[in-house]
């Protein structure tokens, strides 16, 4: 079997990542990178040329310009490729929306006394309800909590007027645009909907009607999805603030119950880290020396921000801390969450544990988790990992050494209040400087995943190496900030990497906040946490006067592997943002989509980049993607009158 | 070219098609029916075995048994081809729902005076009042209508307990099961986008929860979809009565200007032929004796129903009335419409004419229409057809010349009606007596398409004429009952081809209504209209005191092409009918989906017959189908007691 598979070191960057891989090999466990090897990618899917949209197909369009032009009801290439561009897009809206819709529900029951959870960022929520309309003056903490909540939800409602989220957080002059060009969505759901009922058979046929159907439903994901979750998870867990703590696999330890926390919505996460604190007696009990939780992914991300929890690894990965024999159980809620586990699970003591109703596993643990029983069922979690403590096999066990330190809580509010070291009346200012005066040539968020087709790690790492070097500021969420504070780039440790100007700025700034320096790379949180980098950008074009289109920024998607992350690119496209992938967007199928979203063509009559300012650029290769981010970003800087 | 393409009497049993087809290929214009004959469907499609949920894929799993048995995830076949069935099942509510939801918005901007429409049934609107738990009494006609549409816009936006119209028009006994099961909807939007975000990669991989999860989309599909919309078109545009028409491509007129509607939502189709009778001078004007509307698939059904207006043909052959060279223009709303329309009347005068925001065609003209400006979008319209009446190549003319007699209109307030004049005081009586006394064995309803894959019309038209000689009463909507239509079974002619005690039954009941008879089979009008017959079997059930999964009745869908049918089939499973389907429902590729919806099986452990009394059928064999029906019906016969 070893015979067909490649080097481990051809698969990740991650020492710890390979070393598990091999020890997996050698059990003969699969993992996702080997069956990434021994499944090919369909040439038709891959090109986006294939329509499953109803019984008379499913048809498919040669990429190649052989054989027929048209599926069986005539839709041509265009059609399909830009249906299921939107498709792609919906999927990822859809599971945004479900985020931000439960902690809205959240939020009610905890005010209601139903939930155990207590309103943490009194601050934010005023600001929030003021930017909502809602009166604050003479009102307690639950009675505004409860008012937030109930907007959010009409978001969910309405059958008018655009998303409240979308005029709270919006750009202005981005907002105008939207509305000039009749894109405003109405509700979260509603729009999910109508997309699906544009796509089906006989729906919408028009390639550039549903790309503009993309770009509403990724305001949809932008606003009811990415916003309204941080916004109400700072109001309900609180905005994170600057934390030091440790990455990789080895901070999985033996001694202790190992529990990894795996998906998206903090609700579980948080409860688990604290069952895990309050229990550590009964770990004991079983001989171990107490509960250690690991964070993976976008639930790793949201507890490391907010609690300090060590992150395990990062989504390609993601099986291999079942890998180390030491990991009595994985909690699991929804969104990236491999089938895979549970299979590799099987050969070990590790206990899966599901807990959505909507998102189960077949042969895995289930114990339902919703914000009323968020306390027993934490508990119940806690204990099941306790109790799988003695079922470990010693034999089993290989825990790789390495942690490396990181910073991350990163908020926006973190870094106004670390530029407030350096000017307390007008904190944007020293940004807003180096950004004119060059120290800072732009700035690029790099974001979304790792995918088992790609060596994990190192398209995130090379990009972000690249643009650091030349002086480009880089802000991080998702697993690629996993990938980033892995490789020591959230920690002043990397500043070595940057080029000399960048460097003095994050040192200085980092000085004036009693640190040798700013990491190199701001973990800005999760990927809903996305909107963190759109309110920073916000807020920027707004001390400019000008539009987030202007600003000298990009993102980066360079090992993306989710709708998710397809849907947040089309959201920062949307704000004039360009957005580069590294992996095949699969939409090559169709010459129109293409040069709608990629502005390839120069005369071509509609693009996104002249509709917003902003395109996606798609280059596998790292080095050459960054140089064509800094080619763009010297553009947008000299339409500014920047050198 | 025509070397390579089968004979046209291979493609429809409907001459006048074949008639067309021909013409076409001899002008050198591709159909459906011919692209059919040259697009191969993907074999891992079809099987339902390729997942296209991430860029790590598409991964496909062999249904061979041959290669990797998982995704790059590590999901397995049952869960892609689960979680593919559920993504097809919601294709369909979405689409319903919005419909049901358009019409919702449309009661009320006319009550408000907004929209150029008014309230035609207000008996059926005073019993919707009352089912729905509001006060009737010393209400107005029109705030009871703004009362019902909030009622109904509730169910796309509450947040908790079950579905309004799942309370009023679900049958009591199947709604304790699905409650027992924790199967009931809350909204449908809400549902639409969490099967959405179950859907995405790393949701529910349980194939088990996924199936689970299409029984609850099925039911937004049913009530608030199909139910929803009937009621509300009723109450809005008039409760079907009977009324007798013509069929087939014959009802296109050369010497009038020629319009036909097609696609779904009624507010439009009503509108084309309100304003096509008031500006009958200006058709005058430019040669033509008049304005002629004829009816494509269900607005084609809504409008025959509702006002007589005679049916053009069904949805394979949907573009050739285009062929005829008489037609100015076709206009469209949304499902089911032919992206092939466009392409094939570039070669004539024909004018394309899109209406809804979200659903264009590439190169069709697009008059905007919604409730508000459905007058002066459908006087544009009508106008625009007018106007192109001269553009008419008369060398490219030629109509087929059949017609065939139908009639439709059978609402249950009609079928009861009819049942009067037998029992006038009750009514379902006579019926129940006939299905008790065996000279009624049970009754199917054939639904759905018709298929370019498929020899169009013949598998609607054998299975019914096999059941109605085995004195099984056949209801009809859709495209299906088209298909019975142009073939003289929707009329008493067809009485010939029934087993001589449904005859009986049949005559009686005509002749004591002054008929010569009832037809053979009931058109019960449009895809939404399914919720009819589910209202006639809630009634029989109740009349019985059984729950619908006791009747000796069934559902099938010989020519399917359309998510939509997959989800109204697996509404009517979960009420405990049968469905049987003609098409390949493309879940082959999992033993397991097969066997939780087949019950092929006998000791499987879960399936939707062991769960809800009703389960898939699927045999592309009509007459094999039929005998499966029937073999069941007896079964279901015996289990009640009857012979």
């Amino acid at each position: 079997m070893m015979k067909d598979l490649p080097d481990v070191k051809d698969l990740s960057l991650d020492t710890g990542v390979q070393e598990l891989l091999v020890k997996a090999r050698n059990e003969g466990i699969a993992t996702a990178f080997d069956r990434a090897v021994k499944m090919s990618q369909c040439g038709f899917g891959s090109a986006g040329v294939c329509c499953k949209q109803c019984l008379e197909g499913p048809c498919r369009i040669a990429p190649n310009g052989k054989g027929p032009r048209a599926g069986v009801c005539g839709a041509n290439v265009d059609t399909i490729v830009a249906r299921n561009f939107l498709n792609t897009v919906t999927q990822g809206t859809a599971s945004h929306a479900e985020h931000a819709r439960e902690v809205a529900h959240a939020i009610l029951e905890a005010v209601e006394g139903k939930a155990p959870y207590t309103i943490q960022d009194t601050g934010k929520l005023k600001a929030l309800a003021q930017g909502l309309g809602i009166t604050v003056e003479g009102k307690g903490i639950n009675q505004l909590a409860k008012e937030v909540a109930h907007k959010a939800l009409e978001d969910f409602q309405k059958q008018q007027g655009p998303l409240h989220w979308l005029k709270l957080k919006g750009q202005t002059k981005e907002v105008e645009n939207w509305e000039k060009l009749g894109l405003l969505p109405v509700n979260a759901h509603l729009e999910v909907a109508k997309s699906m009922a544009r796509q089906v058979m006989g729906g919408d046929a028009d390639p550039a009607n549903l790309l503009l159907g993309a770009i509403t439903m990724s305001l949809v994901d932008g606003f009811a999805g990415l916003h309204m979750s941080t916004d109400l998870q700072d109001v309900l867990l609180g905005t994170p603030k600057a934390v030091k703590a440790q990455y990789r696999l080895g901070v999985i330890k033996e001694e202790m119950v190992n529990i990894s926390v795996h998906g998206h919505i903090p609700l579980l996460a948080e409860k688990v880290v604290e069952w895990a604190g309050k229990l550590k007696e009964e770990a004991r009990k079983v001989g171990a020396e107490g509960i250690n939780v690991v964070g993976v992914c976008c639930s790793g991300n949201e507890i490391l921000m907010r609690k300090g929890v060590n992150v395990a690894t990062n989504y390609a990965s993601q099986e291999l801390p079942i890998v180390t024999g030491a990991l009595e159980a994985m909690v699991v809620d929804i969104q990236c969450i491999m089938p895979g586990l549970q299979t590799v699970a099987s050969c070990y003591h590790t206990e899966i544990i599901t807990t959505l109703p909507y998102a189960k596993i077949s042969g895995a643990s289930h114990v339902e988790f919703s914000a009323e029983r968020a306390d027993e069922a934490a508990r119940e979690i806690v204990m099941r990992a306790v109790a799988n403590f003695k079922k470990r096999d010693p034999r089993k066990i290989a825990i790789p050494n390495e942690v490396t330190e990181a910073y991350a809580g990163f908020s926006v509010e973190q870094i106004v209040e670390a530029l407030k070291a350096v000017n307390p009346d007008d904190p944007l200012k020293p940004l807003v400087d180096a950004i004119a005066g060059g120290q800072i040539l732009g700035a690029v968020a790099i974001v979304g995943c790792t995918n088992p087709r790609k060596k994990q790690d190192y398209d995130n790492l090379t990009l972000a190496m690249e643009l650091i070097k030349n002086n480009v500021l880089v802000v991080a969420t998702g697993c690629s900030a996993h990938s980033l504070g892995k490789f020591g780039l959230l920690s002043p440790e990397g500043l070595k990497y940057c080029g000399e100007e960048l460097r003095s700025v994050l040192t200085a700034i980092g000085q004036a906040n009693g640190l040798p320096a700013l990491p190199p790379a701001l973990h800005m949180g999760s990927c809903v946490d996305n909107s963190r980098v759109a309110d920073l950008l916000t807020a920027l074009a707004d001390y400019l006067g000008v539009g987030i289109k202007d600003l000298p920024a990009a993102g980066s998607c360079p090992e993306t592997h989710h709708p998710k992350a397809i849907a947040i690119g089309t959201y920062f496209i949307a704000n004039g943002v360009d957005v580069h992938v590294g992996v095949n967007p699969q939409v090559s199928g169709s010459e129109l989509v293409v040069n709608v979203l990629t502005a390839n063509k120069e005369d071509f009559p509609v693009t996104t980049d002249g509709l917003f300012g902003g395109k996606l650029i798609y280059e596998e290769d790292p080095v050459k993607a960054a140089a064509l981010i800094i080619e763009r970003i010297k553009q947008k800087r000299k339409a500014l009158g920047l050198n």
